[in-house]
């Protein structure tokens, strides 16, 4: 069985990489971390039900079990290389597999991603992967180091996998704009250009996964700052404004998980040629906010009063 | 929830690595592999109900979350350094959450292991582990170069934890021998000093997670090569001998899983000298056959009889 589904993807994902010195099929790979590079590793798990809706197609799932992985090594500037999958599904379903093979391998070979290891076991339907990545020593992007006057600023949209998920749950679909908002959900971009584009240039940086208030509060927090953004000013797509009130998509924007952009700080002096570079690489930077003395994340409407900052990011252990 | 798990463990395991540049704490760790090393990198996951019974307690589950992945190492020859976590677990249930921190620091302790991420998520209890060691190139142990002629052995005593888990199975416990076997199944050791005694003298080297006939059957496999096991050779502990008979004790052994011994193959005039270092290390390894021209394990009982082949590792999708 083991050998089966990670062969499956392996074939789709054959990457002749001179760093897999030893690759699936023995104890452990044997993999070289090029002369000058540290390594960036990180590992998350998608749980059924919890992560993603039970109907979820098996090739969404391989594609998002590795892309909220290739998110965390974006937010770090690192170039990603291999990983590890460990996969625990209730029974040896070839439709499933196949199809997970087939999202994650489309999403790996995009990267030359290789895996090198994996593990199947029975259980309920539970995605763990563990991916690594180089960056060369010290310009990793950390969330530490944001300053007070940095510019607060995030990749492309936000919004749109919280909304995706609710209109599934609504059972709403079909329209070309549902469509693209469940797809934002199901098949998530990780920013991997964006992320190596703010090397040297971000002075710190996180990928938007539990929320933007969340996230941004870990930068805060790490950085020893405080943050106040403009929500008149946070981007979002036009099928989220066309699907739902202003306040809706405010709160989608807001604190919805999963959306995977990057959320960053720059001095003010670096804005414009960022946002030229990233305009360049197809995502785009949205200049949200600004760093302040003090702590925490604070919101401004658009007549400039302070929202309550009832918004806080995803707790999968919270009611 | 994540932090508090994971803070849980990281402070039970506070290493000051300098390969560790950057910790638990963003978005993916920082490490250095030392130059001239490659790295050796594996991922296990243990499911509960699957890989260990329900009632085990916190600290072995934790324990034993690390110890079959080091024993990945092992089988490697490579030498520990740094872990990923996933947790998966129902609720956020404090006694399990420090038991099991409890368990996995232990062990990552004896090694100088850093736990250098994690993630924790909801759902059923299902854990992953990532290890990630260190050797030098071209000198780790693999399941290739088993040659004809070799001898074949094995470190400690086999059958031990599949016994275990039969007396778990049958609620008969509180004598020592019982709880011995049954700690063996619980907290197995991971047989890293033997495997790095290995390097440059073992020919071939796999850890006996499925079963000695499976696990020496990868090694054939991989290797192009058969192999002839005698039965009464089988390294037995005097409390699976004492509670069970000999058949049962021999199926044990042959194909029980969870021993995480090292099966290893070396030319035979390394035997002696091979012998005598693991006795020092405390482990052992007893010579219980040979590589032979063909394919598969074949074992013959004490009267020179083969026995059939019905003996096989364990496949958690069979039913």
């Amino acid at each position: 069985m083991e050998f089966s589904l990670i062969d499956r993807i392996r074939q789709r994902t054959a990457q002749s990489r001179d760093d897999v010195r030893l690759g699936i099929g023995d104890d452990a790979a044997l993999l070289a971390v090029p002369s000058g590079q540290e390594l960036a590793v990180a590992i998350d798990t998608m749980v059924e039900g919890v992560h993603f809706p039970r109907d979820t197609p098996a090739a969404d799932i391989g594609w998002k079990a590795l892309a909220v992985n290739l998110s965390d090594l974006a937010a770090m500037g690192a170039t990603p290389a291999w990983a590890l999958l460990a996969l625990t599904l209730p029974r040896a379903d070839e439709a499933l597999i196949d199809g997970f093979a087939d999202g994650f391998a489309q999403l790996a070979q995009t990267y030359r991603l290789a895996l090198v290891g994996g593990d199947t076991t029975r259980g309920a339907l539970t995605i763990s992967v563990a991916v690594h990545g180089f960056v060369p020593p010290g310009k990793a992007l950390t969330r530490a180091g944001a300053q007070v006057g940095d510019a607060v600023l995030v990749t492309g949209t936000l919004g749109d996998a919280a909304s995706g998920l609710q209109l599934l749950q609504q059972r709403r679909r079909g329209d070309a704009q549902s469509n693209y908002l469940i797809e934002r959900l199901n098949r998530p971009t990780p920013r991997v250009a964006a992320g190596l584009a703010l090397r040297e240039r971000a002075s710190a940086c996180i990928d938007v996964s539990d929320g933007l208030l969340a996230d941004l509060g870990h930068i805060c927090a790490t950085s020893g700052v405080g943050a106040e953004i403009e929500a008149a000013l946070l981007p979002r797509s036009s099928a989220l404004l066309d699907l739902f009130d202003d306040v809706s998509s405010r709160g989608f924007a807001l604190s919805g998980g999963d959306d995977y952009e990057l959320c960053f700080t720059v001095p003010p002096q670096r804005v414009a040629s960022v946002q030229a570079d990233l305009a360049r690489l197809g995502c785009g930077a949205t200049r949200i906010g600004r760093i302040v003395e003090g702590e925490g994340v604070k919101v401004r409407d658009a007549n400039g009063q302070w929202l309550e900052s009832a918004h806080q990011g995803w707790d999968h252990f919270r009611a």
